[in-house]
């Protein structure tokens, strides 16, 4: 329990339930295994073998009884899971038409991309939502006087409507971005051993990418890794723009300051009477993390010949953080909103 | 001459000429006393002066000679440029007309989208002429057999053309990136004071975009750096892909690999006979540079309040740079595939 | 399961159990047991309350039966897990001498230090550990010929012990740099609630630390993260060398260099005849994940007034996984020296 | 002048001339035929020539007229600097005794390692000079009160001493971290061609090493970066201390907290009547700056087999201005102090 998003107590602070579930080694096995089953159901679009012996295989892997820890071993020995997992499929299906033609990175990427696809859609609902809450906020408050504030300095007055756009706007540009990011980012992986797609062909790529709900492409992105670094990048401009909130709020509660009145509020071990702003700083927290961990994404773009084990770990180690601090950015903001009591000069 | 970019002797190596020219001094303050031109010209929208005393004012600055170092005093003293420039115009054409209701971050931002607006025309044109020569290069060595490597091994044969499509489709797909960013960072900057547009009208922010070739937009985008992060995040995917590139030369160049001949190519002052990828090593680099330096623009995105000088400034350290880096990895990558005189199995 | 080192799979290629072990959430729980039951045992040394008071509060608190889980609601509410352990505290044990005089932030810095000191233990006997591999190396293949390359050529012969010296020597120098940095970090935290130390003594602090096994200090470090950042300085300089080795090994292993022979290496699902360098890949991407880790924790220096909740909380998220990083990194050196079979000119 | 720290009028912000002057392309050049010179001087040592021959070289490159912009075509052609100032040096001088045995990378390292020593001893001036300040701070303040902070919030009553230990403390420590690296780091680069020495002798290194003032090492370390990944890290770790006095000034000089009185502050454009805390932000910038380039050192780690083109680059990019911020981080907060007029509560 390293990660502070799995750790059983810091967990209760930064985790987010709902996109752990869609990034957890089960779902990641069952992303894997989606894939295998319809590399077999289609693969005789390809002539690797006979549409009968391709259903029948499909599913029988949807039967595969393995867990993650089943795969940890070859993991190790292997850097990757898969050569293991299709040793599995084949001896608890008895059957051959399995993986023929596809390899290790096609099932890695391409169950990822299934969860990347997933935490879109959550990152829009929740954007939405929270859009929506600055909207009530701002009908609620927008009109009452604040001090505006630059360089950390008292400047001129401004609304309490001023500072919230400042909070909304980019939350809808952030919208578009996932529009446009989409399409880049949830294509199907599928080049086969060295990533030229020798032994496929483009129907059988089209029916594999639709069976999985992805996009279909005219060829394997497996040494382009610019699709998941601006899936990163995406993701760390959200933090970026709720961490920008987080400190607001912090400075905003200050006494001597009391821009802001918060519900709840963490308690300290020493001082009862304190009511910290734990949920705005754990945006700052969230945000800064994420501004790290993208530099490690955009170092993994230096993705060398067909296939880099060293720069596509790095995208494992990091990845699923950075969707982490993110979804938890988005749901720690709705919470800290729904804390607002008053917003503007006391 | 701490810059590498800047350097007497490193500038050959690492200088852009083209792209150092939009940012230089000359060029950041030309463009800042465009936007006070403009400010004075339309001001009489807003009813800050009459048209013919904003008139005046605007041909007035077009005359000011004031030189860049004429700005260092009052930098280090104000932490901004601005009102020494400010004072300057005032004091030179003895006219009024000038500044009232805009301030040093809107003169500021929007003399930086000027240039990154001229920055994005120069990438475009670099990219598209880049995808050119790889396009070239494929019509003579597509066909030619050559080692597919996957995890630094021997994997099965593939094409050249394989190769160089993981160089070239990426290109295509950043060309997009640029077009879906530029309604979103070439934004002109009006807040004025606390950022709230207090003294101003949608049509004198209108009139002051359109003469200075930025659009228009509702709100002033001070405290919401999302535009200039994803400028960041574009351009660092941009030099990811040369990284590539660069790593994917320098492998194939190695002495019993020699799937690759270049002309040229760096001397050893120790063993004259060697012949270095030079370029192919500057563009692991570049990318290598950007990647970190990306993480600087993407803490910046916490920017509190109404302006902070703390964050704002660090873009100023890191955004010009990231610009350097990538138009010199984009001309880097041209000089390196001309050198290319054969690729594939010798 | 979001991290790798504690996933079910990538936790076969990327965990350290006994590293793991060390930071597990019941270690840490246990460290903090072991402050609070030293906190009470030497209170009477500051008046907090009597002797025997203390000492039964300590024993008592040496038996209290709580879990990690326990703790999640009250760090979710209070941005820290010290509260509900010390309302846990009182109330199982029926005592009140117990955490008076101080804080959360005491307690969760002093049970991370001895988790910080328990690895640099660790790092010591395993960098001596894989000193005297290299050095039984150097005994079997130093003197043998092999290629010198620089920027990425073949320059001119050298021997394999050239090489290994690059490898082996830096190992001398990370040692001192552990007993150097030891004493900056391995300081007990007692500040109490506003970190000075207001209701403790010095002698009480002495008592505490030398029952905890750290070192006694004259002030508070809550606010001066510079041992901390020091630490993760030198792990990443640790994993750093590792990962030159790392980059190394691939480059020796390729098919036409061909300068080292390893023993297993990992499979692949395509192509069976396969032998991937995993484990020297793997050097390579922990090198690059604590490179921009580190970033992180030189962010988290900048730790404003007495208590930074964003920036501390930064730390939690980072300065564990770098230690796995780099406590795997060594584990992985060791075995990859252990599948070395020929190293030099085959 | 893309950089800052070069700028005409930034770099009234955030030049440090005296440590620019340290790492200019003149003083560069100087260090580099110091070091061709002692070579010259000394190779009679190594039977390179005879001691007279070396003597006359040695004195005629000291006579040698070169101008840092001579050597840009080489840097561009051969990535370094160093044929073409060997090719001058031969034919100015005539003389053949030049060279023989060295290599780029040891004149280069060698250059940088003069630089770095000078930059220690003007770190530690610099870090005595401001630690007597803060004594005199405490002197005049100490004894005043001040609310304790913890987590944004007014925590308990401490004193201006508390608060200023925390700015004070961290200095002894960075003293002492500079006098063990310093040894670590200050070594004469004396490798050959491959790195091995194969052309020389100890003693004639240990002649070159005390002529530039150098420490004698046994060994080159060309291929181990982890003196200069140290080095960087302690300047990020003093930048990182004086970024928390930055956020602190920044946050007591609040309208509300009013916790600190400065003389000077800068001036704003539109609110004439405003003090901006410009030193205290600059120090939060420039450490967020060098904590983000800590990245980029430590990535370059990663330096390949006898000589790495692309990660030693990326040194030259970043270690400057991490001297630079770090340089400037403590004029400014030597300034900042000065400015000091009150500290505690008003």
């Amino acid at each position: 329990m390293i990660s502070a998003f799995d750790h059983p107590w810091l967990g209760g602070l930064f985790a987010d339930p709902e996109l752990a579930a869609i990034w957890s080694p089960d779902a990641q096995l069952r992303n894997m295994l989606a894939f295998e089953s319809a590399w077999s159901r289609h693969g005789h679009l390809a002539g690797l073998w006979s549409e009968a012996d391709g259903a029948a295989a499909a599913d029988a892997i949807a039967k595969v009884e393995i867990t993650p820890i089943d795969l940890a071993e070859g993991t190790a020995r292997d850097g990757v899971c898969v050569p293991d997992l299709v040793k599995a499929l084949k001896s608890q299906t008895g059957l051959s038409a399995v993986h023929t033609g596809t390899t290790s990175q096609d099932v890695i990427d391409s169950a990822t991309v299934i969860s990347i696809s997933a935490t879109l859609d959550h990152l829009i609902t929740r954007i939405e939502a929270l859009k929506m809450q600055m909207i009530a906020l701002d009908s609620q408050f927008g009109d009452m006087p604040m001090m505006g504030r630059t360089r950390m300095q008292a400047a001129l007055p401004i609304t309490v409507r001023d500072r919230l756009e400042s909070w909304m706007l980019p939350l809808a540009d952030h919208l578009d971005r996932i529009t446009e990011l989409r399409p880049r980012v949830t294509r199907v992986q599928v080049g086969g051993a060295a990533g030229n797609r020798a032994k496929t062909t483009p129907e059988m790529v089209s029916a594999v990418a639709a069976e999985l709900g992805l996009l279909d492409n005219p060829k394997a992105w497996h040494a382009m890794r610019d699709g998941v670094g601006e899936f990163a990048s995406v993701l760390s401009l959200i933090s970026g723009t709720l961490g920008k909130i987080g400190q607001d709020v912090c400075l905003m509660a200050q006494q001597g300051i009391d821009e802001i009145a918060l519900a709840g509020g963490g308690g300290s071990s020493a001082m009862p009477h304190k009511q910290n702003p734990v949920l705005a700083e754990l945006l700052v927290t969230l945000a800064r993390f994420n501004a790290v961990q993208l530099s490690g994404m955009h170092q993994a773009l230096v993705h060398e010949q067909e296939r880099s084990g060293a720069a596509w770990a790095l995208e494992w180690m990091i990845m699923p953080q950075m969707v982490q601090a993110t979804g938890r950015g988005l749901t720690a903001a709705s919470e800290l909103t729904d804390q607002i009591t008053r917003i503007g000069q006391s």
